[in-house]
């Protein structure tokens, strides 16, 4: 029977000339948009957590009491897509604060995100809800959710522009309905944010996928280096914004950075700990509008301040022999990407940097 | 170009001595569990909801002040897939109380569910998460979420068994690991759970999909009823144990039933609302171990009065000309079905069952 994969392929080569550049060269033949996904597998599983039992006997007449009756949460949740003729290594994408899977799905404009887009690069793709976020939702330790209203200090925050106007030459998706379809995006916590337990709960997840790529975003960022900690399985990690959380070896920690939104600490861990990062290969993305000096505004203030603290981890992780490379996009000359370069309208030029990457280290 | 869809469909017709028994005569060539899926479109949108805006001027100086500042919730989330040459109507599953788009994916015990299986046969899928529920999560009403050790009560209420012991024949998935997955897949709402939010929720999302058949899982089956009134876009309904919320028309909502556990009423709509509910063809699903005589356990009697009220139902629809079937698995010889027949042991079954209900009714 012919493999109906291999047809795609030729297809989508004959267009490469037109969709990748540097890539051309590393076989990365990326079927586009028009081409069907040929799935192997998909499908959803749950990993980690933790059980508690109320002490007592089940009473099945009284079921509405907690007697002898059991509580498991704390676990992560994954959706999986494995396409024909896999790459080895899985991407396991790792959402930010305030959002779940979704971040990776399509984008508030309606193309193809991370999901999509490395799926048709051959990877197989893992995405997350963290433990108590989405449909990861059992929390061992009890939450109020309150419709507090910030959807403008998010656009300022995630550098979208500054309320109501949006940047000049953003990449961020235009029009109001891609705003309602990303604020809509948004979803809370059902739990206290835990940065051991979703941590522990996305290590256990790899014990499941194996070795994998780590994809973080944002506040997945923190984790995602304690997950490379904890896990044997992490090869790489491809950090969007990591938002905080930068752990430096005992006696290595700088000084806190201050900005006009919070100051920005480092966290410690052991050397042994620390160890860990230096042997795989870590690529970190930041988008435009950043203020290389202090400025007033706290949203923008903010990531000036991690943005610093982001260079200081990786001039540290690589005197110790790690492989830190960290992209200020403006840099390299590609302007006005968000706090969410992988759903920006250049999402595909920030794949194929990605895509490179991976062939680079030979993670493909 | 060879379509490949084709080469998979003669495959599968090449075993469908095997795989289907009453449907072989149906036109339905089914893809079995080794075939890749071959996905034309997939990605993820959002609809419906409410924005809430506080008075004053946001101000981004204090960005933790709500003034001015917006509010999205009570939107739907759905993740679909549209397989290469679909057929004409979409499916669109609706989750039960304390699920989400999960309990559709993979089974407990790890075999395909039904978002694998009707896409294998053809169907778009569109697995939602209702407002308020899993990656839906932004809710316009506040919510206190308790991890209140409940898993003993939803075991026997959802006829798993009674708690320690399994059913004998039962077709939940067994063993340890099986019920952990399950005890996992359930997840709270992030805010209070409210029949007309989500069934706006649901019919705003149909006008994405267009005309669709709705799947209901339980606490989804009142809502679907609503659902269906609301939406010119409900072409057919398949119910899985219902729990609640039929609705009657004035004049002639039945005497409420009580149980042991509690007492289930009519919900009354006008004459003209419950017309909507005559005009498709509806299935409806319960599984075995329900008692037909009241009996002193809760989680027991609470579905025979669940079974009697919808009997009632289905006589009231098809009195004034519907066409609503009604199926007691054990009745036709199809035991050991738990709250759950759509990722039970034999789930391929009861699919073929729905196969059968949708080409009777040239939906597919």
């Amino acid at each position: 029977m012919t493999h109906p994969v291999i047809l795609y392929r030729v297809s989508a080569l004959a267009k490469a000339g037109t969709l990748c550049f540097a890539l051309c060269t590393s076989a990365v033949a990326e079927a586009d948009e028009r081409s069907p996904l040929v799935i192997k597998e998909q499908g959803s599983v749950i990993a980690g957590g933790r059980v508690e039992t109320q002490p007592g006997i089940f009473d099945p007449y009284k079921p509405a009491l907690s007697d002898g009756q059991s509580y498991h949460g704390d676990h992560v949740y994954a959706f999986y897509q494995v396409p024909v003729d896999a790459r080895p290594l899985p991407i396991v994408m790792w959402h930010g604060a305030g959002q779940s899977a979704k971040s990776w799905e399509t984008t508030a404009d309606g193309r193809e995100g991370f999901q999509n887009i490395f799926l048709r690069r051959g990877f197989s793709t893992w995405l997350i809800d963290q433990p108590r976020r989405g449909d990861a939702g059992r929390s061992l330790v009890e939450t109020t959710i309150k419709p507090v209203a910030d959807e403008q200090m998010w656009f300022n925050q995630f550098r979208i522009g500054l309320w109501p106007d949006t940047f000049e030459g953003s990449q961020f998706p235009r029009g109001p309905q891609a705003l309602e379809q990303f604020f809509r995006s948004m979803t809370p916590n059902t739990g206290p944010y835990d940065i051991e337990v979703v941590s522990d709960g996305v290590s256990a997840l790899l014990e499941k996928t194996g070795p994998a790529i780590l994809f973080t975003h944002s506040q997945g960022g923190g984790p995602g280096w304690l997950t490379a900690i904890k896990s044997r399985h992490v090869r790489a990690i491809v950090a969007f914004e990591p938002g905080s959380s930068f752990v430096f070896p005992e006696g290595e920690g700088p000084v806190p950075i201050p900005s006009a939104f919070d100051t920005v600490s480092a966290q410690i861990v052991s050397k042994e700990q620390f160890e860990a990062l230096t042997r795989i290969p870590i690529l970190i993305f930041y988008g435009d509008n950043i203020p290389d000096k202090p400025v007033r505004l706290p949203a923008q203030d903010s990531w000036r301040a991690r943005l610093e603290m982001a260079r200081l981890w990786r001039d540290a992780v690589n005197r110790h022999g790690g492989d830190v490379r960290l992209i200020h996009l403006p840099e390299i000359g590609i302007k006005g990407n968000s706090h969410f370069p992988f759903s920006d309208m250049n999402n595909i030029e920030i794949a194929d940097l990605v895509s490179t990457f991976l062939a680079e280290k030979n993670l493909d």
